[in-house]
């Protein structure tokens, strides 16, 4: 009686499709001189329940809160350069998340130099943060994979600024095939949970499933719909017009790409090792990319409309980086 | 012809009762842990024109922006010490200036280890200023004069807390008398505009005036008003209770004096070597001054009325910190 009962227990998890997540949000959108209440870099990148901190200029940890975003579960922070304006808030943060009994270890990726910084703080500050802080050097010459799991890869992308400068490239893996649940439960013959998740896994991965007699019992493309797409981010902020990146960033999902000044500023934006609003667009175009989002505004600028109008007139799918605003891919 | 004209044409100049300043402006009222919307640490203090900003948290640049104070003014800075959220806004701060083509020298006033931290900043964004600091070295042991100037005096406030601390005493000079311009503008025989001014110096310091005769001109009594009175301000965070400050902030015009905590966590207070409100009520009792401003709540207090409402109960003339509320004496 058990067994006759036993497939009518066991159920296809419910989370076997969940929705993956690839979520990007402004925390600060300006550019080296914090005007008209934007603050300086940092984004939150949100991937399949993996939360990725890129760059974190002053008042980091206050966006945080104030977008009523957890940073407990920061557990990788990638700071491109060393100006000011991107990273002067990592300390404050890195205290915080002691204050608040962090206990997690914490990666940052960084060049080297702000671990001396770091480490000069906390001895004059006497302290000592009660969690474990990894510390990964980032070569600036040349792309690199600084960190990779089970469902995606990060690259360092070279820019070129006034210092050395790196931008970063999440790339996600393929994802696994979903399960189409109605044909699947129509056809379970009587096995145990174990071996339907094992079933399960076996499908997810794109492969035939056979029972124990080796007789084919599930067709992998009855038993399944295809994968969802694998996203791409770039994020390339600080940099002077480049063409060397367009290969590396090819067809991503989503380029965040500094637009420090408009055209009408771009001598003082080459000089600075900038780009404007149109040489980002036409880094967008050249590299197909599906969306484009523009951000560490100069002070210059008090509205930002004519800075997307000139990006848009290159490349339409523009937006502009505002605080608190969140991007899906 | 023209001599005859003369009296007419000068003028007791219009600013020499001129209204004398004593300002203070909150621009952080938090603890370590800045929450709610609160920004750690930091205070701009306006004495007869001259503008001082006491400690530095994280954000402080982005404050003044926000309640549209200038920093061009700010030409000395104090840190009380060298817990981040009372200078971690510096380096953003100092790049702002450099940014904002600021030229004229900066003074910053800290115990040891701030200059290390900021060269070490510069050094890896490969930056200089264009305007030149000058570091005053604090010996946060005993109390010491570290400014003074024609109107005011600033002296540090040895305070008790995990790492060492100062507070600072601002305390104006005695100022000259007030012209009666009325009685004087009245009997203002024929000499010229230089002479004038001379005489009106000799009032405003309290002296007679003689004409070149040696012939008394002005009785000084008969000419002037009393000087206005000579404002203190005290600034004291963080400390634990000590009532070792109570004799040298005696009957200043406003003490602000940290009150992290209310009586029910008084060990953590302890502990951590703050102040319940209470306790900062009691040194404001004790060393009679006139009015009290408490602040670097700690996040775990949403709601500040409470924790005022401690302290009232021991000492009245009690406010808040709140971000952008300047007390004026």
């Amino acid at each position: 009686m058990d067994i006759e009962h036993y497939p009518l227990e066991i159920q296809i998890p419910r989370t076997i499709n969940s929705a993956s997540q690839f979520k990007i949000t402004v925390l600060g959108s300006s550019g080296a001189l914090p005007a008209y209440g934007r603050f300086p870099s940092a984004q939150l990148v949100e991937i399949q329940n993996r939360y990725f901190l890129i760059d974190c200029g002053e008042g980091t940890q206050m966006q945080l809160m104030r977008f009523q975003l957890s940073f407990h579960k920061i557990n990788h922070i990638f700071i491109s350069h060393l100006h000011g304006d991107h990273y002067l808030g990592l300390t404050g943060l890195l205290f915080t998340m002691h204050l608040q009994r962090r206990a997690t270890k914490l990666h940052i990726y960084s060049q080297r130099g702000l671990e001396d910084i770091l480490l000069l703080q906390l001895k004059y500050s006497r302290s000592v943060l009660n969690y474990r802080i990894i510390f990964h050097t980032i070569d600036p010459g040349e792309k690199k994979v600084i960190f990779e799991d089970q469902v995606l890869i990060v690259e360092t992308i070279p820019l070129v600024h006034k210092i050395n400068c790196v931008g970063f490239l999440f790339r996600e893996k393929p994802k696994p095939k979903k399960i189409n649940k109605e044909k699947l439960q129509e056809q379970m013959p009587v096995y145990g949970a174990g071996r339907l998740l094992q079933y399960i896994v076996e499908l997810k991965a794109g492969a035939d499933v056979f029972d124990e007699s080796g007789n084919l019992l599930y067709k992998n493309e009855d038993f399944t719909l295809p994968a969802k797409p694998n996203y791409s981010f770039a994020y390339c902020s600080d940099t002077a017009y480049t063409e060397n990146i367009v290969e590396q960033i090819r067809g991503v999902d989503l380029l965040y790409h500094e637009a420090t000044f408009m055209e009408d500023e771009k001598d003082k934006a080459t000089e600075t090792r900038h780009s404007t609003a149109a040489q980002a667009a036409r880094i967008a175009n050249k590299a197909q990319v599906k969306r484009l989002l523009i951000g560490h505004f100069s002070a210059r600028y008090r509205e930002l409309q004519p800075i997307l109008e000139e990006a848009r007139s290159i490349f339409s799918e523009t937006s502009l980086a505002i605080e608190g605003k969140t991007f899906e891919l």
